[in-house]
């Protein structure tokens, strides 16, 4: 049995205790564990709304309802894998360099050791670090990015740093292996028509939500696993690629967006099986989500991420019994 | 003409008064009635958010839009039929056993009197007694349950009542034709694999949130109808079978789910002309409906309840007066 | 470069200042400007909910998230056309006739001077006044209409005049080219089945959302297009044509509807090109929608509206260089 | 025993069946009861905020936790008087002349009958014709009025019925004993300095919230006493009396007044004893009340009216007891 | 240095992590610590508005701006005390008794060791086992009750256990020093005169809100004090004690009622002292506090709770170090 | 007559156009204007909640109901004085040091021009540039600075500027008379007991909450005046000085606080007639407002600024008349 389960909500009831993701113990610890879920409270970098800050603690609150096996990829997630939820990542409110710093240190051991991080966040100027700390440790990455907005603007006010430009700059740091890199969901005004175009350029596959809805999901999901291949991959989830009605708690809502049900099916069939070796979910903003069902969302994303885990582990397990190597 | 009609709204403005469901008349009587609308404010058997006791009020206060003519169905509804507001029953807060009892008890001479009962809840454990009241007059009925979650736990904490657990005790209690039952629109993580395999073996048919999506509404629906064929039947209907963005304000909320449009298609076509018998819709739960959306998604699904009871008195009639006995 | 431009958001945070509908200019000119978006606060007319007066107010909060390039119809508006804030049409709360009057004498001289106004309302009884400038100025016009709702009732409570009853009179005084107008998106439940027979016999054609949905939306966006033709048309859009989930903040909210992808789709595909001299979003509640998607939806759908005001103007200027007359 | 009796909530589960004030019956019916408590959902005449067409509802869905025995005033009730809920008087919404006809037609054979009514509004526009119907009937009143505003302008945008006017025109139609009639509570901006100047002129005494603080509630109790005297009266309650941190749920909240305790206060000690013969509460907006305060705070100070009838009654039959004619 | 104290809001922000109360380690230890702060999210014995389980969560969320120093009490809590977030205690939700168990036998052992337990709850049912659990290790104690509610009915619905009835089991089950115990604040209507009576006749003093307003706060002090004495104490304290105004987030929310400041001097100057064994804060309801004052008020409180124990821990100290035996 | 004047209410209703402070022109000019409202919509220095950014525009939709003559002050602002909405301050998002730059360049030439600036924040970090601003112009001043924290710690996170150290920082850079300088209303638990202590050291007065409890109001009013004398001064109004309940949304509500009531008595009676030369007023956070209570607060304090503007323009132009040198 893998060493960190939830609480069993058959006996202590759900609602019970402090919340933390979907019930794991709240260590902090890099032994015995397979995944684990940190927040990142930064929110600083956010040019609309803001207080994204409160997302971690929004959705451990709605990820108390989940429950171990996910009928849809047909995993019990934690007989193959272990988990703890690591708590947050202390970051300096006000202060973007300084928290890059915090969250790059915090998570290269992590890599490190071969664990998979699921970042909750904040706001998405977090997602440049996080890869800064994959390229440190394992080299650059593909990226699967699912999102309403490109974030490859070049810079708000004269400043570099915020939830508009990461991609950019991840970019031009040479994080990312671009070829297999793809933008999912894009959509809504732009400021210029060129900005879509230099996303190209920087050399993202671009699929909008008009091409998505063109093409249909399953010929996108086609395209992202072509892109991506078996390269090692890096998975951000802007909650916002969810429609304003599924996701209205968001610093930058976007209407014309996806279902629930459809951004499911994009990660299920789209990401199973990828080499993928770390994960954020961002922008999940509680004071604009009177009923919580941005929280519910972005909780059961996460669970997606998490089975995704499970059945690679599932898997690499069965190949290893039967002495293939991995 | 029928004999209780609603008020009519464009001489009555429609916010005024008492609300009452569609503005029909608050009497408790079974006479010169085909159909009552009840309240069953019983919510002690919730196992995450509570609060569904004042489901019926708020279904009420949304349902004053609702007008007589369905033009999907193409029924003049109180032109065939005659129902009234009958209040709530007055369940006992906290005490599920006695509730029970007290559910039971006021809706036998509703069977009896083969008028057709619609129940707001109030939790999912109230169909419970519902379906003891059915099986104690009519015997064993069909059931058809849309829901996210297939309720048929055996116990939460050692007990054996709750909103998780009627469709085992209903099914151990020999009130179910399950050879005609069907379950309608699961999804969601689950505790463990065997969790739906024991649904299957108490005899539901379930017919999952996934397998809709792949083989189609229109599909689904010639599976429901071929499931319960002519049988009596008692329709269930958890307000979370609708998806999270559409119904907020329920107990345990789910994404991933059905729209109203969905649901108004598996009402109007699945359900047209079948030999319904009883109907509930439960988990309304106003204090996280903030702005109501709901409540008259609830109302909505309820109006298709009547239009389908008229549908079907209609129908009766035509062939009544065709000589063709019925 | 066309005169008004909105503020740069990439200089000027868009949270900032005073707001103003897509940071435009605030300015009570018809000089150097195509299009003007003006606020009918007028409320008085609601037979449910009340509380539209604060619908300008709370489309243009939204509003400021808007970026000047449209990628699905490839226009980068601001390159063809110039716009105002116009602020609001003084109206006087409570008084349904003096309001008209003055919504009529504010529209006459836009129209005078080929601008093209869009009217954010208020409730919909405020679409006769504006069509009434429209008949003054440029003879009866096609009708293009979304909603949920006929809105062609006689009267309420022995009154003609509020915002169940528009259209009927606007075919009484003769201001509309009915053999081209169009109804689109009915749904819900009506008094009496000839309401809809009724406004049949008016002259328009309705498209229900049941028919849309057997049909598909790109047959639907063919009706509407040859309805339409080339007629000189005024779009109507009532924010309950989208479903309660994605626009929960209305009068009437009504479920079964359409998405905000929908309904991008309707105004992109359905009404590019067509010769549009008026336009008016109306029913938009604010206090009703807690976290604003139904404003945002609202914002959205008026940015088709100026943008397909640019891509006339656009291609108008394309032919003026090709020397084609227009 | 009185007839009219509320639901024991002992028995009954107070959240239970339809919501009526206080629990009491819904009947329609002037005989064998000593008040009624009427809904007067008409809103037209607001000149901000609108939705207290709603108010009647909210405040019957807060009373449901209203006890019979009022500990402060040490009366019980329904020993001494029967009460229904009367349910709402058909107004005209959009039109406030023809809902002033309806309001005193409606009123009128409640004061021929010597019933004492309790309306709940509505805007404060409400109270002109419920004064129309008292003078009718009963010959002209004082006026006590609690509120932040005088509503003595003398017209808005050229029109001279709305929620700001109605004291003005009782005072032109003779409707009210001017000298013994008294403003408690006026605070807040005005458009000039001379309008309380004019409110004075009509014939008000008023005790602003300034004067109030000076000389103390005690002091402000006898001067009420001491203006009123034994005339017969009226009294007018507008929920905005209290501050807005007690009453959010209102049209124009006016901060820098009462609490719920001095409200309390003031109608007990102010008024006990008393000659009322009708009672107003008006301006509970619920749709910008989200926990609901304003609505328990309104129904909280009609169970304050009642208790002075009941009271009044009491003492009345203890006088005719003695043989002391009343 | 005490062994457990908070996180350093100056270097970890404190938004950030899983919420404890205060932001105090989360560990189930009794070793080491002088109070502990735990949850009872029991609220199966609510009338009204339920959903009481959700109030520990939302306090500790709200705590967590507390900071060490209480400059009112002039104390620096963390130098004189070692506390911790014990987590919740697992009730069973819908089984009263069981939950009565439970809640006994998890805070014996607390008692046993001379540790001071702070229960947030739940609702008010909470109280009785608390009190078993006081009585069996500690002897009956003095009740010192802060409510607007008596809580001393008999039964509801013919049940014995709820919200409404803990005290008078307490007196029967002889677990209170009745005859210095005191019930404060009580206020608002009740079903009969002789409840109070009753109450009395329990052998409570009774200091009712209208009696606290006569005599002043000061004065209402010293009869606390003169009640209790030196005799070992327990403070329970219902939210609704606030004013509804202050703590609209609650089962039974009163008008009439006590601001914060009022609800501090009380406890300050009031229980400063005291030989306070236990406390208890219940009847907070998140889902109705929908800008969390009712949180942070309630938080406040338990603030003062501890405030008082690292008083008492100093002065003991103090004694100790004096030689003066304790 | 004064230049600039609000829009007449009584002719365009106030809920109509464009939100402006109090319905002023929106003008970025310093000719004849006696005042300026702008907006400082930074919230970078928060460090618990956050969203002051829409500060700002929450505040001017509120104050279109304030009316030209305050009735306590008996002054009729606009005969005396003229006053612009002059727009937001073009802040940079994430970067306190740049956007006080912005700050303190754009109040130069406010001060330069003698024309009293209103600032609406925003969070209280933005005190400091105005302040510097201040200090460059016109020499230091004196603080006037209602709230419940000091705001004089010395760094967060190891930075020196946020919301939290603004006026140490000020002292340090002598920005202030501190001889003349209050804090008022000070309260709440705070880090360490030498955290009040340092900021009595820094030179400021401090009456604390429970201070001002003990003495009463009208002392505390007689403190400031006799501290500020009649130097120039500044105020600073930190909305968080009122109570949760009165001003529930702010960064960090603090319990235990002043009614509106009590702000009004110390801002008419404690500053008339003093030299102010510049306020703000900070911390208004709405997305924690649901019923905009705190707007209208925040609003009505300003209103109170504005009243004593006109009241020291009315008496100087008295004494000049008179031949009075001031």
């Amino acid at each position: 049995m893998p060493k960190y389960q939830p609480l069993d909500s058959l006996k202590s009831p759900r609602f019970s205790g402090v919340s933390t993701f979907m019930r794991l113990p709240n260590i902090h610890t890099l032994e015995d564990v397979d995944f684990i879920v940190t927040g990142v409270p930064f929110d600083t970098g956010g040019t609309f709304r803001v207080g994204c800050r409160f997302g971690p603690k929004a959705i451990r609150d709605a990820s108390v309802i989940l429950k171990p096996f996910n009928p849809e990829l047909n995993i019990n997630i934690f007989e193959h894998c272990s988990g703890v939820d690591y708590g947050d990542i202390d970051i300096v409110p006000g202060f973007i360099e300084d928290s890059y710093q915090k969250i790059e240190e915090e998570l290269i051991p992590v890599f490190v050791n071969d664990i998979i991080p699921i970042c909750m966040g904040g706001d998405h100027s977090i997602t440049l670090p996080e890869l800064r700390a994959v390229a440190k440790t394992k080299g650059p990455v593909a990226l699967i990015h699912f999102d309403s907005h490109s974030d490859t603007y070049d810079s708000y006010f004269g400043h570099r740093y915020n939830h508009g430009t990461p991609f950019r700059r991840a970019v031009e740091e040479k994080l990312l292996l671009t070829d297999n890199s793809i933008q999912v969901g894009i959509r809504g005004p732009i400021y210029e028509p060129q900005n879509l175009e230099e996303a190209r350029q920087l050399g993202f596959e671009i699929l909008s939500a008009g091409e998505i809805r063109k093409i249909g999901i399953e010929e996108s999901i086609k395209r992202i696993r072509k892109r991506v291949q078996d390269k090692p991959a890096f998975v951000t989830f802007d909650i916002d690629f969810l429609d304003a009605a599924y996701a209205p708690g968001t610093g930058t809502p976007e209407i014309g967006g996806f279902s629930t049900w459809e951004a499911q099916k994009f990660l299920r069939e789209g990401l199973a099986g990828l080499n993928i070796i770390g994960y954020d979910l961002v922008e999940v903003l509680p004071s604009y989500d009177p009923s919580s069902i941005t929280s519910f969302a972005a909780a059961g994303m996460i669970y997606e991420f998490i089975s995704l885990i499970a059945l690679n582990k599932k898997n690499r397990n069965i190949m290893e019994i039967k002495g293939i190597s991995v």
